[in-house]
């Protein structure tokens, strides 16, 4: 080793033991005689001294020391000068007054200086991410993702759980988003695919007997490229037999319970509580989404008959189109000015509202009881009177200084509209501690959606669900009224994961497939492999997928899942700094069986 | 959950008791009026008797059941009546005594009984992998895999190494084998390729300040087909920061040890030494191999001086041409008949021999002192008087009833030659347990060797390895003497990882490339990232990748890596039960902007 101490480790125990340290120069001050260095490794910073009495050979060397250098020191532990002690590190009370030092490497000057405190482009960050990824930050998240990846190892061995690799090289069946594929140099004409999760898989393997099993899978998607979508990612992967939908809600709630705890300590607020669980329908109804986020309330409410009889044409052509009025209560934000609701509204349209109604009350009255026609602003108040609003506000429990804000359209669209506004306005008006962890469950999930484009029935989620029970006998006379047991892990407003109790009887597969509309051939080469294992005795079986950079983000409190994906591509799935994707070579592409057929400009 | 016991959990302790348990059915025996089913799942196998006076219900369904049907039976565990216990299962004391069945799946009839003892051809096996798993061996296998990988994550983690992912969509920079590549839908005519190994990763994150990464990594290689290769294989990636060669070697040798130990108990009889240290000079010179199986001698003779002046136009041919006379003794293989010395002979020919001499001690003298003319035999008599042969003898510490081989050649041939049939022997005179473990460390590897085909310089290993300090010079003046800081780790004569220290200063690291014969440009594109990184303050750094399929293999005893892999590949790099690689639609073609051109035969 070239070093006996970490740079983070000598405290005041230390003082006077010699000590060898290696890292890199974190900053060189001259202070006339002395040299200070803050050196840096993975564990933390340590001040040294360079002293031309101590050594005048060392003192020489660290004249010349520039940022980014790599070297090892040796010298004694001591105590720092009085008032010079920075609390703000581990080894604020000590400092290493070097004997000898060793220059290991140079260093070119780093294009960004290594600090949290700095802005930087991503693609200077990505270009240069072995530079970013020395920031104090990043090596944290790095930690704690191996400490939650850790702490899922544990949890689910311990629960008699098998970690089973699957193949990456596997065969294409696109669903959802499109698959990466791979020529065969050995089978020409023929590609593997990489999976977009393990799913058949991970059900073969329970028809395998495997009982429990998991693992950290990656996920591989060609998707038009979305904010913060990466082309591959982590998933966690899991898969019981013998159970019920229960069971698999509560083993995962348990796990996410405690990794949330074990990181956050007493600021995870929920661990001495139940996830809250909400119906899929409850959920739409109360707050608009499948996806709640359960850290303040602002819950939707219909108001359709409160405003039933206005002469506004707006709410009475929508309601003679079988439409809804809803709305929700932003507590405090009667005071709006022009700017704000205009955000709104352009919120709301961006949504696919065709507009927004709101109400600003003043705080000039003491209850809604007695509220009067000049407490109250509003675009369509001509339309609104006194009685009708306090109508509203009884039915929302709108208080003083509040602002109702009312959408009138198809009830979809409504939900979609005040759910985005109900997100929006929650972290504007600070309803909740962003630093809150909130999981909730979303369950019966409806097993096919109709799709008006192509007039058929969709998977709402996937094909492998199993139908309630109860609703079997829908499959053919209503699959719209099919539920299925199927579940999100929701958090703070985001999907977490998504699980089910799956089919196990061919037959039913068989009948599900065909709703949606796949050919016989189809179902054969996409699922053949998994109907045919169904055959020999397919046991009860459920599980779940879980995105694992994006919990590991949420509870590092970062917002997008590349902040913690070592080396993450950028928005058009690049990799600045492998420059990848890349060309290959014409023997590559004649020993593969392909040829390339470019588009125009890119064959110039 | 449909269970509240695990079928191998029942024992004496649990007689009377009501339990629910559920699994597959094993084996149906009727006896008259009693119906006794073994149902299994991943604890075990629970004996089941079905008794039309405790259920007629129970009974009249039990009397249909077929192999692999899954049911879920509810009764109360009884004594097994005396006599009929069996040992040979966790559950044999006991026996459920059926009061309910339910029937959860039905099952076709497999294509082979769920038992470890028959013989399966491999097709079958991986065609109906759902079926070939369920069986105890295979179960028990992915249980040791899961062991295996969480006592690394345990070690690793307790000695502060992280664990990181690295990208499975990366950049082409072929080296040793071919890439599979992935061809880009948003980036036409670019390629993704997936990664051989982490090995630039890696040094990346070195130069990141990670410190100590590890990774169990998927690894991918288009190459062609050899016996126990498979597309996608799993290594233990890890590399350390600031590090010596024997710092590496010490922490992956506490590593394999523990393992080891944990998984064998005192079956590992090695736990309590150190693993033997051999230099790649030594390792060839005694063995003959860079990967020693040291679970025997038999270690390699050079014998040249003892046989050059002998008349025979073989030996003197090759010691006028430079070549060598190298021999070991068979012991005890001195009554080996014209058939076993054949087998010999066409070994020592297919390692690339022009021949191979032998020399047969019968047991008629009582040691060599004594050896007359009758007590040895060999096709070369005539030019081996017993002098010579005494004075071989000697040199090879040969004993009455041995046999000892003579090959003559260059000495690379003779020693491949000899190193090969030191192993078929070992084997075959059964020298050593076939179940112990014994790891060496192969060290101080050439950098470099000279292909005479290319008349070129090639890496010996890779090219990222640190050229010993010592040899520095010779990169210069002589390119095949330099050494590296470069290891194997070799166990059972199988290499189980390889490791060096790297280079981390950019200038011998082109210096190197340049040796190879590499271009700026190529030397750019492939490896630009890793240059790129170096100037910037890369830390001295050295690490290993270890291939963990063998090695489970290995402690698991078993030859082939596909039996520890759950959905293994065939020789033609074909998952028979998903039918992958398989064809994609038109539409994807056009999408990644490319067309195929198939072979003549293809396009029919």
């Amino acid at each position: 080793m070239y070093k006996n101490k970490n740079c983070g480790e000598p405290n005041s125990k230390d003082i006077g033991s010699e000590v060898i340290v290696a890292g890199w120069v974190n900053k060189r001050r001259d202070h006339g005689n002395l040299i200070f260095i803050d050196l840096r490794d993975k564990s933390g910073v340590l001040q040294v001294v360079f002293n031309p009495e101590v050594s005048s050979d060392a003192h020489d060397l660290a004249s010349n020391l520039r940022s980014e250098w790599v070297v090892q020191i040796k010298g004694v532990i001591v105590k720092r000068i009085s008032g010079a002690e920075n609390d703000s590190i581990s080894t604020g009370s000590v400092e290493l007054q070097a004997n000898e030092i060793k220059i290991l490497n140079k260093s070119k000057t780093p294009p960004f200086e290594i600090s949290d405190e700095i802005e930087i482009d991503d693609q200077t960050r990505l270009a240069y991410r072995f530079i970013d990824l020395r920031r104090p930050k990043m090596q944290k998240l790095f930690t704690l993702r191996h400490k939650i990846t850790k702490l899922i190892w544990d949890y689910l061995s311990d629960r008699d759980f098998t970690h089973i690799e699957t193949p990456i090289l596997l065969k294409s069946t696109p669903e959802g988003a499109r698959d990466y594929v791979v020529p065969s140099r050995i089978h020409p004409g023929k590609f593997y695919a990489l999976p977009q999760s393990p799913q058949q898989l991970k059900q073969i393997l329970m028809v395998s007997g495997f009982d429990r099993y998991f693992q950290i899978a990656r996920c591989f998607r060609d998707e038009d490229l979305r904010a913060d979508r990466q082309p591959e990612h982590t998933q966690l992967d899991l898969e019981m037999s013998f159970v019920h939908q229960d069971d698999v809600m509560l083993l995962v709630e348990g796990l996410y319970k405690h990794i949330t705890y074990e990181i956050l300590g007493n600021n995870y607020k929920q661990n001495d509580k139940d996830f809250v669980r909400l119906s899929y329908e409850e959920s739409i109804e109360r707050f608009g989404t499948d996806k709640p986020d359960l850290r303040f309330g602002m819950e939707l409410v219909t108001i359709s008959e409160e405003l039933k009889n206005t002469e506004s044409n707006v709410f009475n052509h929508v309601l003679n189109q079988r439409g809804v009025i809803r709305g929700i209560v932003a507590p405090g934000a009667g005071h709006y000015d022009r700017k704000k609701t205009d955000e709104l509204i352009d919120l709301a349209k961006s949504s696919g509202a065709s507009g927004l109604v709101y109400i600003l009350f003043d705080n000039n009255f003491d209850s809604i009881e007695n509220i009067k026609d000049e407490n109250y602003k509003s675009p369509l108040k001509k339309f609104l009177n006194v009685d009708v609003v306090k109508g509203l506000a009884k039915k929302m429990s709108a208080k003083p200084g509040d602002m109702i804000l009312i959408v009138a359209d198809q009830e979809n669209k409504v939900n979609t509209v005040l759910s985005n506004l109900r997100n929006f306005l929650g972290e504007k008006l600070n309803l909740y501690d962003q630093k809150e962890i909130m999981f909730a469950w979303v369950y019966d999930f409806p097993l096919f959606e109709w799709d008006e484009d192509l007039k058929k029935w969709e998977p709402a989620h996937h094909v492998f669900s199993s139908p309630k029970t109860e609703h079997l006998d829908f499959l053919i006379s209503d699959p719209g009224k099919v539920h299925a047991d199927l579940f999100d892990l929701v958090c703070n407003g985001m999907e977490m994961g998504s699980g089910s109790i799956r089919i196990h009887d061919p037959n039913i597969q068989k009948k599900v497939f065909s709703i949606i509309g796949y050919k016989e051939e189809e179902i054969d080469d996409r699922f053949g492999q998994l109907i045919k294992a169904f055959s020999y005795g397919a046991p009860p079986h459920g599980g779940m997928g879980l995105g694992l950079d994006r919990f590991i983000a949420t509870l590092a409190g970062e917002k997008a899942i590349r902040e913690v994906i070592a080396f993450p591509k950028t928005q058009s799935a690049q990799d600045p700094l492998f420059d990848s994707p890349n060309k290959i070579s014409n023997q590559q592409l004649e020993e593969l069986f392909i040829n390339l057929i470019l588009p125009d400009e890119e064959e110039a």
